[in-house]
């Protein structure tokens, strides 16, 4: 088991098998009646079961609600149901919420948990790697509405969060790539050592090991931010053209954690050819893309890239600040004139 | 002109006119492009347009949201309306949302501006005398659930508070009695002073001066709660029966100010029974509030509303916070086990 406190607030946990004593664990860190466990109807059927009976035998009165899978859920209609539910469950200030999924049930049952009662505390039982490393650190949650993607949330952080890495058995393998877009991320804005052991292991090996260094450099990162520095903006590497990407594909294409892939190549592509990166770097990056068979290049071109990219910030100043590599481990931000952006990523 | 700092996060301004120069005012705090007004279809015949042409003076491009006021529309279709048109109109983080109304405008605006991209800033400009001397200050914001009143919500400080007691002529005298409902129980938990004043004073004599005092005592107790001492409780004085008469009338009888009042008489009269309070403090009470032609009694008895009051609460442990009196002026925390808070009241 390891353990990462985060920010003095909550406690981290990965281990195999934690799913089984999660009530347990959820009763050190909660004097809870009631804790509401929040599921979708992929996960549930398989875990639910598991996470119900253990908080039983911890004490607590359990209510569950189960919502249908999937993004376009994603939205303040399944939020609201999920507030509507706590009340009818008599949720009070000191009970608790139990987000058991991959990032849409963690985001939006964190959301829920922010907004009643002015806010009640949840726990974070992420099951998507995606979720693992990513998503449940860092405190953001919140869903889409129709004007656009994650527009409406809160800062809410969770009181604990408990990765079981025995849920990736039963992950479908395209899911395991998305989140190891993040995974390959994190290793080139941060950690050289976790970039070069993906390189030489065996696909998912040691992945407890991988998981865990993952959330701790994010956490990091997220704790750093609140000294104002920015460096939150490093976890975006990739994410401004991979997100201009999906969005030229309406969200129902290309996968997130694939379109950050394709986007840190695109970047990294440019930077090495404006002297800004090692040579190498971006080859050594689809090496890595390629071995956990995702996508390294996009159908795409810039110029289409770009003008969604500028569409999709509004923003009032005419730069864009975009996250480049000095090599692997080392990210640094690289603001760029919008009018310019386009020129510098036809480098790529 | 009078000018509170609360929490040393932002300022409260209580001065006649200021509603002509808010977007002077609203400028020194904001470098927005954007001032997004909210306000309801009361309001904003009368302000809305004065609004508007001085944030346009200051710089701001500005777009309105009117919303059908009341009550009853102050629920989650309307708040999500208020952030679609944040998004529909392009709001960034940098940009501002002013609710320009009563409390059910202030505590919406206030939550579409808490959750819209995790939080935008916002300004208050209270038009009624129940928001000026308190909902538009503590930070508390929020709407109501089909399942009860505001149920969800979040704490969101404004950026700023202008309070133009101006506003107060056009506003309904059955309205300017709810706002004297809270003024009078600031003055009872806090300043006898202020109780004093009012009732030697004419009605509505030094207006300017009484809002003033609520505000900033109001914002000294919200400020000590952060010391966690409970402070923050004793303005719920009168509250407990109060918000059980108004449930009793479906929230469709008497107004909220008004069932505090005769819910401050209750449970004083009951605590100078019980040997807690100084006798003929009651009576005092009971001659402020029919000078400003507020009911002093309800028809319900007191089984009915320690039901609905207990059914209420669902608290955890069998323990009632009572705030009471010992004298004008100065307020404590009585706990009183559930079921004998009936006995308690019947006292009264």
């Amino acid at each position: 088991m390891k353990k990462i406190g985060v920010l003095n607030k909550y406690d981290i946990t990965v281990k195999r098998g934690i799913i089984g004593d999660c009530g347990e664990k959820i009763r050190e860190i909660s004097n809870a009646d009631i804790a509401a466990v929040i599921s979708d109807d992929n996960v549930a059927p398989i875990y639910l079961d598991t996470v119900t009976k253990s908080l039983q035998r911890a004490g607590f009165t359990v209510y569950s609600f189960v919502f249908p899978h999937g993004e376009e859920n994603k939205n303040i209609q399944t939020v609201m149901k999920m507030v509507e539910f706590f009340a009818k469950k008599g949720l009070t200030r000191t009970d608790i919420a139990v987000a058991l999924g991959g990032g849409v049930c963690g985001d939006m049952c964190g959301f829920a948990a922010s907004i009643y009662l002015r806010g009640i505390n949840f726990v974070q039982i992420p099951t998507s790697l995606l979720a693992q490393v990513d998503s449940s650190v860092g405190g953001k949650t919140g869903c889409d509405l129709e004007a656009g993607k994650n527009l409406v949330g809160a800062f809410h952080h969770p009181s604990l969060v408990l990765i079981d890495p025995d849920t990736l058995a039963t992950l479908p393998e395209k899911y395991m790539a998305d989140g190891m877009g993040e995974v390959i991320k994190t290793g080139l804005i941060r950690s050289k050592k976790l970039f070069s052991e993906l390189e030489k292991g065996e696909k998912y090996e040691n992945i407890d090991d991988i998981i865990y260094e993952c959330v701790k450099i994010k956490a990091e990162v997220v704790e750093n931010d609140f000294t104002e520095k920015g460096e939150r903006m490093l976890l975006n590497f990739g994410h401004t053209v991979g997100h201009a990407i999906e969005k030229l594909e309406n969200f129902s294409g290309i996968s997130h954690g694939m379109a950050v892939g394709v986007g840190m190549v695109m970047i990294t592509k440019a930077a090495e050819k404006a002297g800004l990166c090692e040579i190498g770097t971006a080859d050594r990056i689809i090496g890595l893309l390629e071995k956990y068979g995702m996508p390294t290049e996009t159908m795409h071109n810039e110029k289409d890239i770009v003008a969604v990219a500028m569409s999709d910030k509004k923003r009032r100043s005419n730069t864009i600040n975009t996250v480049l590599l000095k090599k692997i481990g080392d990210s640094f931000i690289y603001p760029i004139e919008c009018e310019k952006f386009e020129d510098f990523l036809k480098r790529s």
